[in-house]
């Protein structure tokens, strides 16, 4: 086989075998293809597609590109949790310990973030002393002990992934609906939760920009999952404005304390309650419906808040610890009017920019930072009111630049739903 | 500027500004944009295209990136040939001394090739003593003298070009009408000749399939020389079969002389007459007919054979010792019939394959081995007749896989015609 050869048969919108698809992967993986040959197929994929069959094959050889993460100690059904991103999202966090604290086992792997603000881990780092690593001996351990153990990447996983994606993340080749599902899928797979629940952002602050892509990744992640015997449910969801209030690492982690605490912000409310039914209907053979309700019984008795500590505790982090950036400035509005719309990618990279998120892998992220809205879309706003609080550290900002992200009219626009749809 | 930008924006489809392309070209040529950058773009490029614009952008960029050789010493207009190649393909060497003995000045650069047998300058290497290495200086006092040099690469011209279809080569982004047109454009602008004859080779063995692309291709070319002042006449030739009947470096010499002296193959005869009278009307501003004739006159009258022997001796060749590989094979046809179709590709590969072609640059070739066919298209070749002779100097030959090349059949079936269209 040769790699020129499979490189011109994709730009030529030929279908790739099984075997070439294999050979493409290992001999990337191990070196002998180049990085600039694989680009140039990527994006040959970006532009012409795949079918099912190619994006089976693309996601069962990064699949068995490296190790499998062996569950199997763990007693009872895995639930896992996956969302494309998006600004503000912190619903892992309010996830993981709600739904565990109705017996769900959430064994879950989760990454750093190249995104606006950190990924998952990055944002449990934001509490002191809170540890990441784990063997897979404790994790195991701590799961069947409290129904939840989250930690950074454990053992050496889709290797081939690792390095496509960064591949990918340098050559325009992000896009495409194909190699986002084969990536996704061929980590959630290695990291062996038997059911899953994926939040697909849609939307212009997403990596997904329209309905129609959604739905057709999520037939591509469902179907690959019924090939392995998984469960996955996609949930397509509205990321035109940020998830919730709070954005940035200790920010988010202080919005998730105070939903379980029963301070819920309407739309996270909704999402929570929506996905974690799912997830609870999937793992305990309960109807969505009483699934709902329980799910709503444990954050007014705080039972899930109550999981949340035992887990922070658990892996070490001290929440009394958990510091925001010391100059809070307010930014009030220039006009009086509704607020019609939020420009929530450019809102996204003024928030890497002070310093909560990273552009390159090695970047430190600086945890205290970050905003509250006070005003979202459809919201009434006064001249010379709050729209929100920044927090920062050193660098200095021009608040200009964060109120064009804001657009301000005469008449009142309502929100969008924040949940499209549910596809299984 | 941000090459990541620029790439997504190609894969979407938009149009890049000048600056964006000449951004390109600076930053991949000084290496600060990587190879699987530019793979990446290439393909983009491949398949959703470039319109007239980037075009002429791209090309002028490339034609900037290095020297322009200074011809301005030679007295008169200078006209060039080009070929996108072919297998068989030694029409330079034909046409060169042949208008150059009507007084039309050649000041030609020709390249090495990776193809099936090596490019011109190989070929003319195969004689003994030949020397494509020339300073300017030398360069412009021979054309001066006898109206023809032929070197190899002269100076730093279009170093962005070098760099970009050695990258093409590895990456399978050859086969782009808007990128072969810049390519052959910057060199050509570079390399100084106010007019030029472009023979675009159309067929299941050139780079090019289809009359519609060799068409499009065409038109680019011709708008760029537009913009330069320089006069482009492009045509469009078959590369069903190979041309002429002698493949392989000294063999095609070989043929070339025959040629010169009178002994002409029929298609490679039209070929040279057709290409020949468009060089000497540009450069005498005489009408083609009367062009052709004085072309005619010159080969029988031997004075383009005197002009060849003037040239190979100027440039320090010895024609007597131009030696052919010593086993010689006859291979004969195993059926009665028609011989309908040659598969080019194949026997160019195989003809490379004993050595007559690279595979990588550093490769060696083996000027002596080769084949001269016997039959042609249309010719009707009895069982056990030869179909061709092998020349080899070592390697041993499967002659099924010669004889797989020709398709025979019971019915007469006429060759195409061997020029397809003029494009002026």
């Amino acid at each position: 086989m040769n790699i020129i050869d499979i490189i011109n048969q994709k730009r030529l919108k030929q279908e790739l075998s099984k075997e070439q698809i294999e050979y493409v992967v290992k001999e990337y993986t191990n070196g002998t293809i180049k990085d600039y040959q694989m680009s140039a197929l990527l994006m040959a994929i970006c532009l012409n597609g795949m079918n099912d069959e190619e994006v089976f094959a693309l996601t069962n050889a990064m699949y068995c590109s490296g190790e499998t993460l062996d569950l199997t100690s763990i007693d009872g059904i895995k639930v896992d949790k996956h969302s494309t991103g998006g600004v503000g999202d912190k619903t892992t966090l309010i996830l993981a310990p709600l739904v565990a604290s109705l017996g769900v086992n959430v064994a879950k792997m989760s990454g750093r973030g190249l995104g606006h603000t950190g990924g998952t881990i990055d944002k449990l780092e934001s509490i002191p002393g809170f540890s990441t690593i784990m063997s897979l001996e404790d994790f195991t351990q701590q799961v069947n002990q409290i129904h939840l153990a989250l930690v950074g990447q454990m053992g050496n996983l889709v290797p081939a992934d690792k390095k496509i994606y960064a591949l990918r993340d340098v050559t325009g080749t992000v896009e495409s609906i194909p190699l986002i599902a084969s990536s996704i899928m061929s980590k959630k797979l290695a990291s062996s939760a038997e059911c899953m629940v994926i939040d697909l952002k849609v939307g212009e602050g997403a990596l997904i920009k329209t309905k129609e892509d959604a739905r057709s990744l999520a037939h591509f992640m469902i179907k690959i999952g019924n090939q392995y015997n998984r469960k996955v449910v996609c949930a397509l969801t509205n990321m035109q404005e940020p998830l919730g209030t709070h954005i940035g690492n200790a920010l988010e982690v202080q919005e998730s304390i105070e939903f379980l605490k029963g301070n819920c912000q309407k739309d996270l409310y909704e999402l929570v309650l929506t996905l974690g039914s799912i997830m609870v209907h999937m793992a305990l053979s309960i109807s969505e419906e009483e699934a709902r309700k329980k799910l709503e019984e444990n954050i007014h008795n705080q039972k899930g808040y109550e999981k949340w500590k035992e887990f922070i505790s658990m892996q070490g982090g001290d929440l009394e610890q958990l510091t925001l950036a010391p100059k809070v400035f307010s930014v009030k509005s220039t006009k009086t009017g509704y607020i019609q719309k939020i420009h929530t990618m450019k809102l996204g990279e003024i928030i890497r920019a002070i310093g909560a998120g990273r552009y390159q892998k090695e970047d430190s992220i600086d945890y205290g930072v970050g905003m509250i809205l006070t005003k979202k879309v459809g919201d009434f706003v006064m001249e010379n009111e709050e729209i929100l609080k920044i927090y920062l550290n050193q660098k200095d900002m021009t608040i200009g630049s964060i109120l064009e992200c804001f657009e301000i009219g005469t008449h009142y626009v309502e929100p969008e739903p924040l949940i499209y749809e549910i596809i299984r």
